[in-house]
């Protein structure tokens, strides 16, 4: 197994700096609340399929600096002796809540909720928006593949091109909550206790003195798994007839073949051919696996072309989302506690979508109660409580004259706790329970809005109170958004 | 310190069955060499700038199976036990030549080349694909960010963004050999002995009841570093008359102030103020440092402006390497031995850009006397030598008839030893000596190869001898290609 690993100082400079400077201005201890969330569509995706929670869980548990790692600071000069000495004995004390995996979250939405103190709150800043934009980036990318592929299985194997280890790892088990069946990676699948797949590649057919007495070679070793490359030569005057042969001899010795997998050329057209000559061979049940620079346009493209393929192989694109490689989360403090008051921030900008929500906030997800089906999300004031039975008047926060009545709802808060003074109150599900649990997410929205083109804007829209105590805090104007309530 | 981490088991499941298969046909002790690659342009640059070389050491060296990595390849019931007992003793015992970090390399040069028994040679591919391939692409989108600021200094600070822990650590690392001057993550700077940097964010300036005191806060505790993010309400109207107060009440304190950060807003136009605004208050040597979204693109462009800023922090467009979020490289068998006689091997595709380059070869790269740049590479076979004091024809092998005779030129070879018979014989030099050859390297070549748009394409040829191999094997056709010398 892995050892768990320490990340406490993966981070930036610049949060030790504020820390330090937290801590010199006698406000290390104010409580402060921070959002996690990110303001625009991912890529052209509408939604985002949150993933990383589980190794956030792990980087707060094991946070704290080593001797080294305090030396190390020392060195650099900027600390006093007695902040080192606070490090030394830092700990995460603080509550976080935030939406489990496998959930769809729309921009704004705060994904995680940090209460704690003010410099704890900002130290986890970093890590936290490493994992979860990356995680919840390659969850989204895959659903998208996945709902390309329409019911045809999806297997990941991006690793030789991930950007570094822990993208092919943790890349790989957010591919497999984003709905891929399987990965390539063997520590993924160790890891985390998923299917892991593979069979040969184009040097295994090399190394032997030609292509049909690879295939047998490989027959003969794997007789239950026997899937043939077929395109190290030629596809359809090479590959499929030594595949057949085979596949004849392997049945002679009561095995039925798995299939085939092409990774070159014109996936259509040679689906099409290799599936009829599979069948005219008396081989209907063996597969067609496809590989090639595949992400979800050229596996709609593919299928609507009828292409013949049971199973897609896919790497690079998936595994760097390579459309749209960072999903810019960003984490925002949102309130701040003085002397026991709690005071709601908002970040001003030029930029209007810059703009924050502020104070303590829940998101809730609006379902109709006659399909299910999700109708839009709410984010409200931490002390507001939804009433199911009345109708409910919701309002684009944009556009606040466009308002819709809400009758016979159901809701759901996003948010759940996940640590209560610094103690974990949350286990996490199993990595194919996550996967169950984003599909079932994913089929609980129209179609509208999971369309891989153009998708429909969800509505994300504020509660009445919560858009009052923005519109008094623009009003006021900075610096004095830092009025209370 | 990060204890060094053992990623045996980071690798695709088809080694592993490659693996069982050539030990179950009597080939596990075949010697093999394979060549690791890339094919095109990295985006749009000519080169790459090869990174990744110590990780690679450092994997390799680690390599070996735990009992519980053991019990989980047995549950997947593909091997037998006799194959999992040699797996339990499996070491590298082969040899690697590669090119050192900082190498700048071409489309079809072998920047590792691994000579190994062909189950160990196998094994290794995936995670020297994934460590090569990630921190190459990002060393190579570094240089060309450094290459835009022309000599104002490169901040790298992508962590948050960057696709995991280890592509914030590794890429951070990749940026500097790409001549970034320091990074903002912590972690990598005590890894590697490299300068870290930052100051404050905007949530700093929102933890105060205004501006000005944020600013004076953070002079008081940082009085040598005084750096300030001046963009939270107003850059020029509130920002930057708060940040010449608080310089002014630092001078008289006996420090000069660091400089500013903007953040938002059109940078060519606020810097030119901000610098104004500084100068007449009497801060000419302040900084500025500019950040948002940038690339090699917006500050080459910004620059081009007469934007005056003196460091750029550069995060997501670099980390993620955003136009070309993956290198592509591949690795191919190029030689087999079977009883002692090697044979040249070939992967032959109808795709002409995907035919290798078969046999043991060695990269030269060739330079004029007169100028000592690089005039052109040239692929050999191992076995042949260069004479530098007579003239050499080399010529395209694309276009075999546009030929060109170099004299009075010098030549080097590229790959160097790494490991012998499995002991590792090569030093990695320290990351700002790896940064230094790298900026050496860089200037060796004109600037119509360096060139940020559509730079002029560098001669890679192939010897006579080479080249001559290449079309014997084609025109032997396959799967007669295995035929030997």
């Amino acid at each position: 197994m892995q050892p768990s690993r320490n990340l406490t100082m993966m981070t930036d400079l610049y949060q030790l700096t504020m820390m330090y400077g937290y801590y010199k201005k006698g406000m290390a201890g104010n409580r402060a609340v921070f959002d996690m969330f990110f303001r625009k569509r991912v890529g052209e995706s509408a939604y985002a399929l949150v993933a990383g929670l589980e190794q956030l869980i792990e980087y707060i548990e094991n946070l704290s600096f080593s001797p080294e790692d305090i030396d190390y600071l020392r060195s650099l000069h900027l600390f006093d002796e007695e902040f080192l000495h606070v490090l030394e004995g830092l700990r995460f004390t603080g509550d976080i809540d935030a939406m489990p995996e496998g959930t769809v979250a729309f921009p704004s939405e705060p994904l995680v909720r940090v209460n704690a103190p003010v410099m704890e709150a900002q130290f986890i800043e970093t890590a936290l928006l490493n994992i979860v934009n990356h995680q919840t980036l390659i969850a989204t990318k895959a659903s998208r593949v996945v709902l390309a592929a329409q019911g045809t299985n999806v297997l990941e194997f991006g690793l030789r091109r991930a950007q570094g280890p822990d993208a092919g790892i943790y890349g790989a088990r957010a591919a497999i909550i984003g709905g891929c069946t399987s990965t390539s990676n063997v520590l993924t699948g160790q890891m985390f206790g998923i299917p892991v797949a593979g069979t040969h590649a184009h040097s295994w057919v090399m190394s032997f003195p030609d292509e049909l007495s690879a295939f047998r070679a490989y027959a003969e070793i794997f007789p239950q798994n026997c899937l043939l490359l077929v395109d190290t030569y030629d596809t359809l005057r090479s590959g499929m007839p030594n595949a057949i042969t085979v596949f004849k001899e392997l049945r002679a010795r009561g095995y039925e073949p798995t299939g085939i997998r092409l990774d070159s050329g014109d996936l259509a057209y040679l689906s099409k051919q290799a599936r009829r000559m599979m069948d005219e061979a008396g081989f209907p049940n063996a597969k067609v696996v496809a590989s090639n620079d595949l992400d979800e346009r050229s596996i709609y493209d593919l299928r609507a072309q009828g292409a013949c393929i049971d199973v897609w192989g896919v790497g690079t694109r998936l595994i760097t989302s390579d459309d749209y490689p960072a999903l810019g989360g960003v984490y925002k403090m949102c309130a701040e506690e003085k002397d026991g008051v709690i005071y709601p921030r908002i970040k001003i900008s030029e930029n209007v979508e810059k703009i924050t929500n502020p104070g303590i906030k829940d998101v809730h997800r609006l379902y109709e109660r006659a399909t299910g089906k999700a109708i839009a999300d709410l984010i409200t004031l931490h002390d507001e409580t939804l009433d199911e039975t009345k109708p409910l008047m919701i309002f684009d926060p944009s556009q606040p004259w466009k308002r819709m009545t809400v009758e016979d709802f159901t809701s759901r808060q996003l948010l759940a706790p996940i640590f209560r003074n610094g103690r974990c109150v949350y286990r996490s599900p199993k990595l194919l329970d996550i996967q169950a649990h984003a599909k079932a997410e994913l089929a609980s929205f129209w179609e509208e809005y999971t369309r891989l083109t153009k998708p429909h804007t969800y509505k994300v829209d504020l509660s009445q109170k919560l858009y009052d105590l923005k519109e008094r805090l623009l009003e006021q104007g900075a610096p004095h958004e830092f009025t209370a309530e």
